[in-house]
């Protein structure tokens, strides 16, 4: 990973921001700007330095990740040890991230400069880093498609093990057991089963459940390799199909689809929420429709862009987001069909090109 | 659950602090006052009255695991619903955590109110749900019990599957396997499996790496069952024992039977850490123990208290913690010895009662 371009930028966009340095303490941030991937760490760029400081757990770990970073193991909490640095550095106005500095953190960076340098010395600046990962660089795209891909292969076979009676849990047992084995250093997320009426909860866990003779099975999951993440949801049938349910997959397909094709540099998060979302209404579907239509993924499973209503970000080339419409009817069932797809300088890529036809068990 | 009597005393700690309602936003401790698990909620607590807000992803998983407890599905963000509705209440005077709370998010809490109650509405007040949390009820440690214990049987389970050439990850990757299969939700973090020279590794993942024909394995794993979570470390030994081995192990060894001796209410947390960072002192390895002894569990991997230098709190009974020293050499081995001990009224009571005797495989 090309390290020092994105600290380069890291630095030019602090300064675009009115800031002479950078306190960096969201983890998924540090790693991307220097490559530690410890679980303490609070990164400080200054007049073209960048410090890491983190504990002594990650002596050996942290000297072996961020090469081409200077390494500090401090006994005070890193974020402390990094503003007492920044000091001496003589940075006078620090930038730092206000959507992941907790209020108790600014206190204790405060408190940990002097009275001489403390008035002004924090300010908050937009999540530049957060934005900055939006757009996927080269080597991050490799890493993206090949947990995509590892996803897709996953998902393949689990079509010849799914089968009534089988419960969610034990799907998801055996779809982690498979990623593991095919090295993922673990699932981007809690696996979702969500089988029979549970298919009407977005969000559902794999539960105890067993899977029924007929209706829905949800699977939506991820895994992650190098630190990127995947992210796909397919919804398959088991037994007999029946006309209300084959009605809504084919509105949901629809939907998605009309969402990938419409996916190109310049085209804003809103409106690919609107195409994916109209063609859900004209079917009747809308307010069954409950969530967004995407998101960005990369070293974490949720980021920028978010493709939902009122949201004017542009999608640009490099970007990797999620289209995933989904229609939950209560009490009755539901589904979802997701894919990840890279916006390239014509349009979309999909990432997870599993099969997204209806699919009986 | 007794969500009653939690969030009465959430309230209750709430007056004390000065507070006419509080707003929880850190989603363990949602979940700890009204047993909602989904991934976005806000939890207002005003004059005996509890709402909770989420979003339509979670309408039906929200009315039926907070029983007991309002639920409104809001359109805008769950804090901002939160934060109207305090104003309509009339809290004047509104607590929030600090630690859980990012600078960004209290400005939207402070935007969504009217200038007429802005000035003085949100208080910073210590972690109070986070300080209930530390000492489990009943219903609590009857699941951290299934937790931990099944931690053990998984521990025990792998010792006739743990062999030289194996991967690090397949040994993850079969102790996640069969911890799924009997019903854990997840894995509490993600599992250390660090061999050979990466045993001095204090968060070794699980690699590539096949486990050496002489040498240390680390195993540092816990589950996730009914939202809470176990967490425990043995070291094992693969081939013929060295003399430099087994004497570091014995001395790891006394200095975590010494510190779960000491367990018992009213011992603070910076004498847990002495009693077993002075028996590595005494072996000439202090320096190899980085890391502090000890934290508590329960629905999450670390909480309070912390068992370190300087933490003055108390042990009481009702508290699970980790006591979990460790010694690791850079560039030769590492080992690390961690049990769940819950504070009784007379001691302490270990909770992963798996062999910590030398193990030889």
């Amino acid at each position: 990973m090309d390290f020092l371009t994105r600290k380069k930028r890291a630095a030019a966009a602090a300064k675009a921001a009115g800031a002479d340095a950078l306190l960096v303490t969201h983890l998924p941030d540090v790693r991307y700007l220097c490559g530690f991937t410890g679980s303490n760490a609070a990164l400080a760029l200054r007049g073209g330095r960048a410090v890491l400081f983190t504990d002594g757990r990650y002596t050996a770990q942290a000297r072996a990740e961020a090469r081409g970073t200077r390494v500090v193991i401090a006994k005070r909490p890193a974020a402390t040890a990094a503003c007492e640095w920044l000091e001496t550095a003589k940075a006078r106005r620090c930038g730092f991230d206000a959507t992941q500095t907790t209020v108790a953190a600014l206190g204790s960076m405060r408190k940990a400069v002097s009275g001489k340098v403390r008035r002004g010395m924090f300010v908050a600046v937009d999540p530049l880093i957060a934005r900055l990962r939006e757009v996927k660089d080269a080597e991050e795209i490799v890493r993206i498609r090949k947990a995509a891909a590892l996803g897709c292969r996953l998902f393949d076979g689990m079509l010849s093990y799914i089968e009534p009676g089988l419960t969610e849990m034990a799907v998801a047992a055996e779809l982690e057991h498979r990623a593991r084995l095919a090295g993922a250093e673990a699932m981007s997320f809690e696996t979702i089963v969500a089988s029979g009426e549970r298919s009407a909860l977005p969000h559902g866990r794999a539960t105890r459940a067993k899977l029924p003779r007929q209706g829905f099975v949800t699977l939506d999951f991820g895994v992650v390799l190098d630190g990127y993440m995947s992210d796909m949801t397919r919804t398959v049938h088991l037994g007999k199909t029946r006309a209300d349910e084959r009605e809504v997959y084919d509105s949901v397909l629809e939907a998605q689809e009309a969402a990938v094709a419409a996916v190109a540099p310049g085209v804003t998060a809103s409106e690919m929420d609107e195409v994916a979302r109209s063609v859900l209404r004209r079917a009747g579907l809308g307010k069954y429709f409950s969530h967004s239509t995407g998101h960005g993924v990369g070293l974490e499973i949720h980021e920028g862009p978010r493709l939902a209503a009122k949201q004017k970000q542009v999608l640009e080339e490099g970007m990797v987001i999620t289209i995933e419409p989904g229609v939950y009817m209560p009490g009755k069932f539901g589904l979802r069909i997701e894919d990840m797809v890279l916006v390239t300088s014509k349009g979309g890529e999909v990432l997870t090109p599993s099969v997204k036809a209806w699919i009986e068990l």
